[in-house]
Formats: structure tokens, C-alpha cells, sequence
């Protein structure tokens, strides 16, 4: 493909000024309407220098398909008309579990073109209220309905296929797996947005009260590998995946407010820049060229290190789409932070780690941050977002030279990825 | 608000420089794929100059619920995949029936932002698989579900209501409505892409032939109003609207080629360019200001017209939003082509037909051309470009100086709406 690599500059540049999201979680009294409100008031009232509503000129909200959860369409200017925003013209972005990391795109575009300065750009999914058979049949639905699905495999099938091909041809393990379930919980417990707060240790300690209490008996596990690997309390979805490699269904919203960067002072003095942007398609999996990388991966990451003038040794922590856990591993090959077969060793040696060279999922990712899908895009900005900022609170990356962090945003079996770069101002 | 009257510029000048749509009708054999192909197929094969399919850098569909009709989300890629143009970015655009609208104003806007020069726009909709109740089920929820649903009325029941607010406050008469139907259809008979390429007389005529032919009596209709007139052969919907008030449930697909302007030449002597984009939200029905018109077509309007530098007057022709007879007529209000209430006597009149001074729906268009919801806001676009190049055949508008021609897609009972116009280069 030739014009793929071809050299995208954006003709004015855009910052992100604010954000906001919901408590993730599964909440039976919220609607997609109360989850994206909860988001947009937290963005809303954190302003730096303050917003009026009338000043948003235009608005994307990413979902995957309110249609089969909420069976609501049309769900953009539903938003609009329920925060008070109409006529502001806004568009619903969808692109499966990658729809809000395609709106901010569309966002950047829109104020890159010259006809907006300010621009709302958010997420929304509300997944719970189906039971865990319907989601996982909407989630599949993100999959090739002529290839893919016929196949018989649903998500967590999918994944791992792909983890067992990775194990097949490099060194990785189970264990391997389990440390980035275990690092995504410890960065989760820090999160207080976060569905599961907790770290995986915290979680067996309280199942052994639990068993105590009630007088059953207590299970013998040391550590949180002993605890993740009794099938028992971690049985197996998908061989080589366990439930916690799987990312939870969940309730949330999310919202970013990009604006010119012109202008950006105006609303605060810590904006961060929007410094590369890039978006690939990538084929059904049995027409890929491997199973152990996502090309659309590597495709969108390539666009975004151009346009930044970066590589990925200059990028200080990122977000990457932790939907099961080899997923992460996997991104960070495909994102170059390691060669292909290094992820798994570097998440050994706690290269992966909030502490070590290249932090990853600091929120908790999807794994423990929880995975409403549509919003889980602009999730990611929000974390780099607050992190380049340092006001990441408790799970701050211990790095006071910030500069550079990336979300990696992935759709359906990589038939979408989006990769933003963010620059601290 | 105070922003939606500000004065929106695009960085970048865009044109139209090449043009595809599929049949539009009840295809059993196809699916979205074959539509989207199909369109697309046609477009490359009439390119003035040819295009190379990999010079294409980035995609826009717009469609509404595939999850819903087809049970197969995340259609962007697959489109992407299915063409053979992967790695490139495909994104899908949602905004109910303005779905394909609202992706051209985001193609626009992705070439006037500098990350692309040549970008794919299009639409499309499997809708005749679904049962015709589940199809009014599907599209039921591009209506608000906690205001609009719970009234129990689906959309010929608004629309109904729209046409009772018109008739109670203006002069406006059933037979108003019909003539809107005769005029598409009389236009849409000279549409070799159209659902119904046929006039209402020659189905009046077809009738008559098949009760003679069958032995049966003979109906006594002289005129296709006499037949529109009759209960049995033209039945109630919701009052005031009748069967033929209604557009029919349509197969299709839709695509047009955009580019920089400043490269429009190496594609066509041609090309038609943007003139000025509009795309606005409305709030639901129950708190709308008036049931006569729709506020977001007016907003919407009012941008584009200032973009555009022009007036409604300086508009040569327009494809207007028809979903029902009665959408026509506000249409041609809201957009100013005359004032509130004088929409019917410009139908009794003639105005609006294809030999009038303000030509409406040359295409057929929802009505006659069919409505294929996603794909609809290009099809009229493509109507547009046709018209003004002077290429459209039996049905062009006898005027030799086409300038300036305007789209009007409403997405739901008017909580989007975009308006395009375009102009010949």
C-alpha cells in the first residue's frame, strides 16, 4: 500500500484541556444517558480556568452498539439534547471496541480542518444489563460475520488462539500471562475509578476470610500466582485463558475536550498536545499474515511515531488495549517497546511495571480499570492525559521528566486500531 | 447558543470527483457487502480519469444498524477488507437516517484538516431481510426510548402528527401530500436506480390491467389522484399519511470520491466542490418548539447557507429528506425555499418539479428512489453531482445553469440533521 506511509500533518494543532468519567463499574440504575452525564459534569467541574457549555461548538461520542445492549440508536444527539447541548452538531463514531479512540480522531480532524475550535469527544457503553451469554454474543458481532464467526470461536476463543500461537513460537507461558493480570490489578487498586480496585492478592486474602467465616475450609494459597493458578478460583475460558486474562464486562463513560492549541492557554496551563494520530484496518484473522501480531497494530503505530517525530524508545508510559492479557502483550511488540517474543520476558522483569522503563496500563487497563467498550478509548487518553499532567495521584509514574504517552486502541480481531501519541505542553 | 451562528471555514477546499451507487430495491441474494461493492465497483469503473484503488487514504460508511438488521457490527473494516483496502482507516458514522450525511461532512472535514487528500464517503443499508414490523422496530429506536418510544407512536405515527400540526395551522390538504408523491414518483420512473422507476398512473394502469386480466372488476380510477384517493388500493398508515406518503424499506449502497480541490483536476474536468456543510441536533419531539418544522434543519441550514455565501434563492436544485410526504414539504420550508405554510401551494403549483424553479427530489427520492437509511444522505449528494455535471439523463433539470445544488438528510424525528451544498466547478 503506498499511501499508507505516506507523511500526515495536521494543518492546525489540537490539545486536550480537560476530562472526565464515570465511575467504571456495573451499575443497574445507570443508562448510557447517566453514565456519559457523570462523565461530562466530572469534566465539567474540573476545568482549570472554567468552560461555559455554550462555548462547545461540536461533539463525537464513541459506542459500539447501544443498539443490541440499550436497543437505542441515534444515540449522539440523544446526548446532546440530555447535557443540554442542542444544536451543537454530534456524531456517533463506531468502530467496535476501538469507537472513542476513532472519535478523538475525528475530533482532532474536526478542529484540524478549521471549522471548530472546541470540540467534546467521549464514550459511552452500558453492557450489564444483558447477561454474560447475550454480551459475549453482541461482543462477537464486532467479528467477521462471513468468516470469522462461522468458526464457532467468540472473543475470549479468538484471544486465545492468538496466545496459544505466541506460546507456540516464543518462550511465553501461562505465568507470563498471569503477571499482567496481577500488574494490572496492582495499577487497578490505585485507581479509585477503577471496576476492580483491588489488587489480586487482596482478592484471595478475602476469599480466605470468606472460607473461614464460614467455617469451610481455607485454601492454601501463599501468593497471588498460587491463587491465579487453582483452576478453582481461576477456571479456564479458553485454553490457554483463564477468567482473569479476561478483561470484565462494565458500565461507563468517558470524555475528553480538545480545543486549537492556539487557544489552549485560555483554558488552562498544563494542556496536552495531540502529537500523532494514526488509524489502520487490518484483515479477518484467517486471512492475517500471522497470529502472534496485529498488523492494523503495527500500521496505525507507524502513522502515529511519524507524525510525532518520535520512536518508541521516546514514549514514557502508554495505554494498550488489555482486553485479555495477551493482548498487552502482544501491543507492546507490535508498538516496538519490545521485539517480537520480548513481551513476555520484559513483563517478567518488571519493564512493564508503573516502576519500570516502559509502564504500561497504569490505570489498571481494561483488565482491572474494566472494559465498558465504547468508551474505553478516551479511558486510555484520560490516564496518560492525567498522568503527563502528575496529578495521577497515588499510581503517578515515578518520572518527573514526562513527556510522551500513547494509547493504543484495538477493534473487533485488530479489524481496527488507533494509536494517539500525547505531548505534555 | 452562541456558537452555532459563528462563521465556519474549511483550511482546505474539497471536491467531488467520482460517484457510485448500487440498485436500490429488495434484493434477497445480497447482503451490505454486495451493496457496498457494488456501489463502489461502479464509481471505479466511471472515474473521468481513472484512480488507482490504493491511492485512496482514508473511508467514511455511514449506516445505522447493521447490528440491528444484520446482527454484524464493526462494518467500517469489513467494508475496508471486502474491497481489498486494508491497511487503510475505515470508520463507521451513525446518526440514524443522516448516517451518510454526517460521514460526508466527516470526510470533508478529514481532507480540509491536511491528514488526507483523497477519501472514500459512502452509505449503506440491508434493511428487506428483517420482517416489515421488525423494520419499524429497528428504526423505532432512532427515536429517543425514554421520551419519544414510550408514546407508542414509531415513525409514521410522528410524521402523522407532523402533517396534522401543518394541516391545523396551515392550509394544507391531503391532496398537498399526495402530489408530493406523484411528483417522486414521476421522477423516480425516469431513475433506472430507483426501488419504484415507475409513476403513480402507471401503477394505476398496471392495476387495471391485472383486475381485467383476472376477470375481476375493473377499478374506476381516471387519474392517479383518483387512485391515491382510493382506501383499498392506497390504505391508511397513520392518519393523515397513507401507504404511498411513506417511503418503502430499501437495499442499497452509496459512495462518492472526495479529494483536496487543488488535486480535482487530475481526476476530472468536472469536479463539484463543497460549498458549505451544516450538520445540527434537535431535541425530541415532546420538547420541540413547533411540530412544523424541525429545529435542526434550520440550524443546520443557516450554516451551511453562511459557509456557502449564498441564499436560499441562489439554490438551483435540492434532494430533500422525504421520508414521508409531509418531510418534503417542511423541508422545503426549513431550508427557506419558501416561507412557513406556502411548502403545499409551491407542490400544488409545480414548483417543486423537475421543470420548476425550485426543482425537489429530481432523484425519485426517498419515496420513489428508495431508502436504504444509511446510505441515503450520499445518495443525494450523488443526485447532486450527476444533476450539476449535466449527466443525468431523461431526468436532468432543463436549466443550463446549474450552480449551486443543496442535500437535506434528517436523521430520526430530527435530532440530526446535515445539510450539504454543493457547487459546479
Amino acid at each position: 500500500m503506498t499511501t499508507i506511509n505516506k507523511k500526515r500533518r495536521l494543518g492546525r494543532n489540537v490539545s486536550i484541556v480537560g476530562a472526565g468519567m464515570s465511575a467504571f463499574g456495573a451499575f443497574k440504575e445507570k443508562d448510557s444517558r447517566d453514565l456519559f452525564s457523570e462523565a461530562f459534569q466530572e469534566m465539567m467541574g474540573h476545568m482549570d480556568q472554567g468552560i461555559d457549555i455554550e462555548d462547545i461548538e461540536c461533539g463525537y461520542i464513541g459506542n459500539y452498539s447501544s443498539d443490541l445492549f440499550e436497543h437505542q440508536g441515534h444515540t449522539a444527539p440523544i446526548m446532546a439534547d440530555w447535557l443540554g447541548m442542542t444544536p451543537v452538531p454530534m456524531t456517533r463514531i463506531e468502530n467496535a471496541c476501538a469507537s472513542s479512540g476513532s472519535a478523538l480522531r475525528e475530533g482532532v480532524m474536526a478542529i484540524a480542518s478549521g471549522m471548530y475550535d472546541i470540540v467534546l469527544v467521549g464514550g459511552v457503553e452500558k453492557m450489564t444489563n444483558l447477561a454474560t451469554d447475550q454480551v459475549t454474543d453482541v461482543l462477537a458481532s464486532a467479528a467477521d460475520g462471513l468468516y470469522e464467526v462461522p468458526s464457532g470461536l467468540t472473543f475470549p476463543g479468538i484471544f486465545g488462539a492468538l496466545a496459544k500461537a505466541h506460546m507456540d513460537r516464543y518462550e511465553t507461558n501461562l505465568d507470563h500471562l498471569l503477571k499482567v493480570a496481577i500488574k494490572n490489578h496492582h495499577n487497578g487498586a490505585l485507581n479509585p475509578k477503577a471496576q476492580f480496585n483491588v489488587t489480586i492478592q487482596s482478592l484471595m486474602e478475602r476469599r480466605k476470610s470468606r472460607a473461614q467465616e464460614r467455617g469451610q475450609p481455607v485454601p492454601d494459597w501463599q501468593t497471588d500466582m498460587d491463587f491465579l493458578n487453582d483452576a478453582q478460583a481461576n477456571p479456564w475460558i479458553a485454553w490457554p485463558l483463564r477468567l482473569y486474562d479476561c478483561a470484565p464486562i462494565t458500565d461507563g463513560g468517558s470524555c475528553v475536550l480538545l480545543v486549537a492549541s492556539e487557544i489552549a492557554g485560555n483554558f488552562t496551563d498544563k494542556p496536552i498536545h495531540i502529537a500523532g494520530i494514526g488509524q489502520a484496518t487490518g484483515r479477518p484473522l484467517h486471512d492475517a499474515e500471522e497470529l502472534t501480531s496485529l498488523s492494523s497494530a503495527k500500521a496505525a503505530a507507524a502513522q502515529a511515531y511519524e507524525m510525532a517525530g518520535v520512536t518508541p524508545q521516546d514514549i514514557n508510559l502508554a495505554e494498550v488495549h488489555d482486553c485479555f492479557t495477551i493482548a498487552e502483550i502482544i501491543a507492546t511488540e507490535d508498538l516496538g517497546f519490545f521485539a517480537p517474543g520480548e513481551g513476555p520476558r520484559a513483563v517478567d522483569e518488571g519493564r512493564t511495571a508503573r516502576t519500570g522503563d516502559h509502564p504500561i496500563n497504569t490505570s489498571g487497563g481494561l483488565k482491572a480499570k474494566g472494559h465498558p467498550v465504547g468508551a474505553s478509548g478516551v479511558a486510555q487518553v484520560i490516564e496518560i492525559f492525567h498522568q503527563l499532567r502528575g496529578e495521577a495521584g497515588e499510581r503517578q509514574v515515578p518520572n518527573a521528566n514526562l513527556e510522551f504517552g500513547l494509547t493504543h486502541n484495538v477493534g473487533g480481531t485488530g479489524g481496527t486500531c488507533v494509536v494517539n501519541i500525547l505531548r505534555r505542553g
